[in-house]
């Protein structure tokens, strides 16, 4: 999507280096900057510290991290250290292991000679995919936000609530739970979106400046507010994103999530969640028992970072001596998800709803 | 209760002066500071911006400033204007106008010359009220830790969760929902306390020093964390406080409260709440309907307030150009309500539950 008017992927390769490039998310909302990834430390850092986040990101990050160590050393042994090194980055994501196991099936069956240029192939096609993916995903959730607009007075904006930065900023472009609202705005759909803070991460300042660049009315609201506004009816539609769903369509996605899935229930708000199916883990059943989720360092509880008169900094919330715990995702039961829109269309959160949508994976499962 | 070894309460008359001084809130966690209030122009600024909150509090305060307003002129006209001003401060808080409306059925029958004797004398009174209302309010919530206590392995600590700052800095002392934890720990209950953030503006900072000072086992989370906690196992009682509560039992509190109260009945987690009976609106009846929420400015959104490397300083959270949204409170329905704890016992959020408890209240509904 653009940034000041010109067109930009999350992670690309430079057209004269061939050097891979990113959007080092640190700095955003505040400053917006570029960084290379030249080694696989580099890559290896990008993704746990999260210079670059969301599943299929992450994802495309891990397939040209093994690009680039296959052109260093394409043996067998640095593709399973590199792939080692790369896949303890996050425990949660699945499409990080997705993405190394694809690298393993195309890339070892090859003489190391020819493993390196496959390697790059293989990362650039996997981007091109996501792009693919998740423009279908818009056209899909597009029809919803439609059928929402009809009901409504011609002109009154229907008003999303997102959770988290499932955007163009966590994809290669377009984002997941954002590509419909960038269709609908596109379409001439008018749209207003809640954007949830998310802290700790304040993720959620990502989504707003997304949507501000793309000229989207949203209001940026703590994480406390959704519940309040959908029970005075000022969300029609909730849109979130997964970093892991399950075969029975349990949703994995950032802290949180699950609080707004139950008031949205409670309030009859449809909850749609927004998926690429490679974020599809076939091999689970139960998320809330089986999908370990991640504790993340005290410090992103303790430090809240933003712009300071002096410039980017970051201030100490919580008093000295005090403990935190740092969750970072939790389980939306299927139960409480209205649909789960796929590049393949929209279909239930449940074991048959995702079957059906994708006959070919059944029985990959456990 | 205690800080550093001293016994505080929140508010108090100076024994030398007869000043009014507060623990000034606005500092804490990081700096603790006390202020003097002397004129009616510093109430309203203390109860506007800040520097004290909580329901207990507030009217507490406003009662103070009555008495200051009274010993300057007690004519008739200064009463309605000094009324008028302190209850304009913070619309939400019902002790508000419990407070203001207690001065003017004690002060307005007497001849002028009596009244600042009168005012400081019913401010004095209730506050030692407050005390004893929050003591008993612990005394009915610790049956319930014990309870629970009771059946856990020997030795296990009763894990509670909480919301905002119903702690004694939003009362005279104990705090509301506060009181049974500091019981609880007094009488050598084992307990550990999951406190809420509490975004915007953290007052969850605040309970994690009140319980850090008084030796309480806690950790500090953000506002999205409690709804895994509970989805695991990790919870076994919610008490947050209220600030205004309906004659049915609907609780408007901090926001954020109600999404907590949907995770604890979608987890089977007892959920109460705490409250001194005058935290009571008897004309109500429904909270989501009547209770008009006040929306509190931009900045608490947009900077989160902490300590910075040179001090107490504040970091800018939202992109340059996104609006913000800041509704400052939100109702919880009676029938997510396990019981209400009040300084009489613990009753059923319902008319019946809180007419059997108050029973001289009945027919003051409108």
């Amino acid at each position: 999507m653009k940034i000041g008017g010109v067109h930009y992927h999350s992670i690309w390769r430079d057209a004269e280096s061939g050097e891979v490039r990113i959007i080092d998310q640190r700095w955003l909302p505040h400053d917006f900057r570029i960084a290379t990834l030249s080694s696989l430390a580099e890559f290896e850092a990008a993704i746990r510290e999260m210079w670059v986040r969301g599943a299929p990101l992450i994802g495309a990050t891990a397939a040209y991290g093994m690009a680039e160590a296959m052109s260093r050393d394409p043996s067998d042994q640095n593709f399973e250290h590199s792939a080692s090194v790369l896949n303890a980055t996050r425990p949660t994501a699945v499409n990080l292991n997705w993405a190394l196991q694809r690298c393993r099936e195309a890339l070892l069956p090859l003489p190391p000679d020819q493993r390196a240029a496959a390697a790059w192939a293989l990362a650039d096609e996997i981007c091109e995919e996501d792009v693919e993916i998740n423009r279908l995903i818009g056209e899909h959730g597009l029809a919803l936000i439609r059928d929402i607009a009809a009901r409504k007075p011609a002109g009154e904006p229907v008003r999303l609530l997102t959770h988290c930065n499932a955007g163009w900023l966590a994809t290669v472009d377009w984002g997941t739970a954002t590509s419909p609202m960038y269709q609908a705005h596109n379409a001439g759909v008018p749209i207003h979106v809640w954007v949830d803070e998310t802290r700790p991460r304040n993720q959620g300042a990502l989504t707003a400046w997304e949507l501000g660049e793309h000229g989207i009315s949203h209001q940026y609201i703590v994480d406390n507010a959704g519940g309040h506004l959908m029970q005075h009816g000022l969300v029609d539609l909730v849109i979130t994103g997964t970093d892991r769903t399950t075969s029975t369509g349990d949703v994995c996605n950032k802290i949180g999530t699950y609080l707004k899935a139950l008031a949205a229930r409670d309030n009859n708000v449809p909850f749609y969640v927004a998926l690429p199916s490679p974020t599809i883990d076939w091999t689970l059943r139960d998320g809330v028992a089986e999908i370990p989720i991640e504790d993340r360092p005290d410090r992103e509880i303790s430090h809240v970072f933003g712009m300071t008169e002096g410039g980017i900094g970051e201030v100490c919330v919580v008093p000295e001596g005090s403990d935190v715990g740092n969750p970072a995702f939790d389980v939306t039961p299927n139960r409480l998800v209205t649909g789960l829109i796929t590049e393949r269309g929209v279909c239930d959160a449940s074991a048959e709803g995702l079957a059906a949508m994708f006959p070919e994976k059944v029985g990959q499962a456990a």
